[in-house]
């Protein structure tokens, strides 16, 4: 097996190599725009610099905002990393398509091959599709991104912490424990449908910004002729945090700040690569997160600008994610939207853009072109569902009123956090009655207003049961009629 | 006694006599900058496009920040009106000088002769200096602007809910009740030293954003000549809220989205009066606001973006405000500023831009233009105290770790919020031990991490006795040597 650092050579090589599964490029009209998606792993909503970046900056973030549009109300589709990527990829709550939580190196299902994906609504109209980065949708092969539209993937198949390595960089199998990081497999790195390298040390999640940007760019340029969609989905922000000697210490807060400067640092990068291939201007740019702060990592975790908890709850720091495009001439520099929208949306708004149908099984995004567009009259999202973990509905919101549902979810309250890397324990809030937000008033969700709106709380409650009879809901032990299966082995 | 409307034509007149108490401007560099600083009224962090503002735009503000800079830790020196304005307009801490709290029409105190004000400090670089909107800083004539270095004065004394006139706009006297606005005098509009009308209802309070709006422009105009500082202070977003038939029902989310749509058209057009002006490129513009939302009066307050609590409080939510600054080839534009700073800074600050010396007594506030010109190694404030009322020491902060200091403070959880301009009530929380938050990762305050900082709590304490050496502390009842009186009759 190779080791990652001997991978790094071999790896540069095969860069050059055209993928054996791509399909040839059907041609299109050079007006179609380049699509490019980063997507962040565990970033906070107050991990950028207008939302409350502290001790360090984010030059390149802040520049993209400036030329392109902030979105201020944007949410991923569930606050843990499958289900959100499951959601961005398809369109679809991610329940309904059977992906929930964050699968294991041992599970035996992934994406289901009868689900659309972005990249095989693209393939339609011509795109060549790259995945750089963490997939996390399912890591044996028929999982893989390759069988699921797109042409190239290099990158890990989930994340960079379901690895045999204890939390200050020791092989777990030199350690006298029985640590659960006894059960992972070695990490390993993908080249297409190959394992061509190990993730083996923390020396090895330092190289991977760098690693995934510099392949962003050859990306970029090698495909500048062509219509391409190009998914980066960094492994940074989470844990274990990894950072290049070019950027260690280089922010005031330690190590969580120098690896978000990294990860700015690449975004300036894949903004010049366009500049430089003359690309900028028929490219639109997404950059968002798959959930909030992993919190209880402390000073290893972002953080959610005042939002409440983080990553793993239907609160709203679990769930309100930064989100910036740019697309010049057609998003207004420098705008801001403040409309309701999530990361499930991206694909309708894709297919509105290109052209291209729409899947033939039912999702849940709605087209948020108009949005982009800056039309102020615009609203295409009212409403939104919080599902967590297999499959519960924790809370439901119409416009800026959220409910709470009865529940039990985590909360990172009263417990010592986390640091160096090492995790503080997280705790259990049990929700004993609804809880009504109005979200217009009160982000931070402290205040709960359900006494006083009955009315609102009655009409959140239609919504439950509209999904209740849809999607189901593990709490109740409904069953929902439209749920799909995950793929299996 | 004139009333509002017959005023609106005398007042017209009025504003080209020059004010007798105006000094002849000295000759000065053309690249003294003008100054204006706006000061908003109980607008929250989060109500402005960038942080948080749901259901209305403010393109405007967007605008100044795309062409400025947008502070993110910025904090007004107290949660309430008249002791936020004394440290803006002295550069010390509020009560250090003696204001506290809200003066109330039948205050017989105010600023001391004796302090130098922003506006006395410039007239001695030869700036012609005008105040438009809301003093506060006491309402008898000693105390009134012409006596504090300002060249003209028009509009209210202090805050736009002091009248004798109930929640719906009835007057009071109309209606059988001992309710506290009995004891109002007839609320004054102000010209120079002279009560030149009364806002007597409602539709007075619509006027006054478009008023004040107006009057800058025509300063603006009138003195493009000579260096200028205007100080416009809006008594917009404070209850009772008002907005002109051109905004109202503009917003999607009532009558709070519609007078912040006419805050931002304000900023606005006094952009596009330097603009036409041809003073754009040496004019410093400061955007900020007094404190925090007023959370009780529910759907006409504001919004934190998330912080702990609101106006009156120590909680970030109280005391972190918006803050934008824009100032053409020395504050790079569309840049973001993380440094803690306050608006107690921007008196050094300017002394230091304009080379006038800085007040004969101490003072608190430091020079933040490193910050402005975007010097990343410069952090010119790590320290910074959170009085409250008569003289409470209620935090304190050092970089990014705060301490709140048991005592016992406004809440706004648990209680129903108010809606039409109506209040709800208001509640006490007691605060029985330290606790110590770290504003980097939880700018929220929902993480107590005082029990496992102990080290970290015992540096904050160091400084919470050097503040009660120096400032008191009605909590403990310690005296302060550096404390000085505030004017009196």
């Amino acid at each position: 097996m190779l080791n990652f650092k001997s991978f790094l050579t071999y790896g540069t090589a095969l860069a050059v190599t055209a993928p054996s599964m791509a399909q040839k490029a059907a041609p299109v009209k050079q007006s179609t725009p380049n699509i490019i998606i980063i997507l962040m792993d565990d970033m906070g909503y107050g991990d950028i610099g207008r939302t409350g970046a502290n001790q360090y900056e984010t030059p390149n973030l802040d520049r993209l905002a400036a030329q392109g549009m902030q979105f201020t109300w944007f949410y991923c589709p569930q606050a843990v990393s499958s289900a959100s990527r499951a959601g961005l990829l398809t369109g679809c709550y991610p329940n309904r398509i059977g992906i929930s939580g964050a699968l294991m190196p041992w599970a035996e299902v992934g994406i289901n091959p009868e689900e659309t994906t972005i990249a095989e609504m693209l393939k339609t109209k011509g795109y060549y599709n790259g995945i750089i980065g963490k997939w996390h949708l399912g890591h044996h092969q028929k999982f893989l991104p390759l069988q699921h539209g797109f042409d190239e993937y290099f990158g890990l198949p989930y994340s960079n912490d379901m690895w045999p390595v204890d939390y200050d960089g020791v092989p777990i199998r030199l350690k006298d424990t029985t640590s659960n990081k006894m059960k992972y497999p070695p990490l390993p790195l993908i080249e297409g449908n190959t394992k061509v390298g190990e993730i083996l040390t923390l020396q090895d999640q330092d190289k991977l910004t760098t690693l995934y940007t510099e392949r962003a760019v050859k990306f970029i340029e090698k495909n500048k002729n062509r219509p391409f969609f190009l998914y980066i989905a960094h492994s940074m922000v989470h844990v274990p945090l990894g950072v290049s000697d070019k950027f260690r210490g280089k922010s005031r807060q330690g190590m969580f700040g120098d690896v978000m400067m990294e990860v700015d640092w690449s975004v300036g990068e894949v903004m010049k690569a366009l500049e430089r291939n003359g690309l900028e201007k028929n490219t639109l740019i997404i950059f968002t997160s798959d959930n909030g702060p992993w919190l209880n990592f402390g000073s290893h975790a972002g953080n959610t600008g005042g939002l409440r908890e983080g990553k793993g709850t239907s609160w709203e720091g679990g769930q309100r994610v930064p989100c910036i495009m740019k697309w010049p001439g057609v998003i207004p520099a420098g705008t801001i939207c403040n409309k309701l929208a999530s990361s499930i949306d991206i694909l309708p708004t894709l297919a509105a853009i290109t052209g291209a149908q729409l899947p033939d099984k039912k999702i849940d995004g709605v087209n948020i072109l108009p949005l982009m567009r800056g039309d102020k009259e615009a609203c295409p999202r009212h409403e939104f569902l919080y599902y967590y973990q297999q499959n519960a509905l924790e809370a439901v919101q119409i416009d800026y009123w959220k409910l709470i549902l009865p529940h039990s979810g985590r909360t990172y309250r009263g417990l010592k956090p986390g640091s160096d890397g090492w995790p503080g324990p997280t705790g259990t809030e049990k929700i004993e009655s609804p809880q009504l937000y109005d979200l217009r008033r009160d982000p931070g969700e402290w205040y709960d207003v359900s006494q006083w709106y009955p009315e609102k709380v009655k009409e959140l409650m239609e919504l439950v049961e509209r999904a209740r009879a849809d999607l189901g809901d593990d709490l109740t032990k409904s069953p929902g009629t439209g749920r799909r299966k995950p793929g299996t082995l």
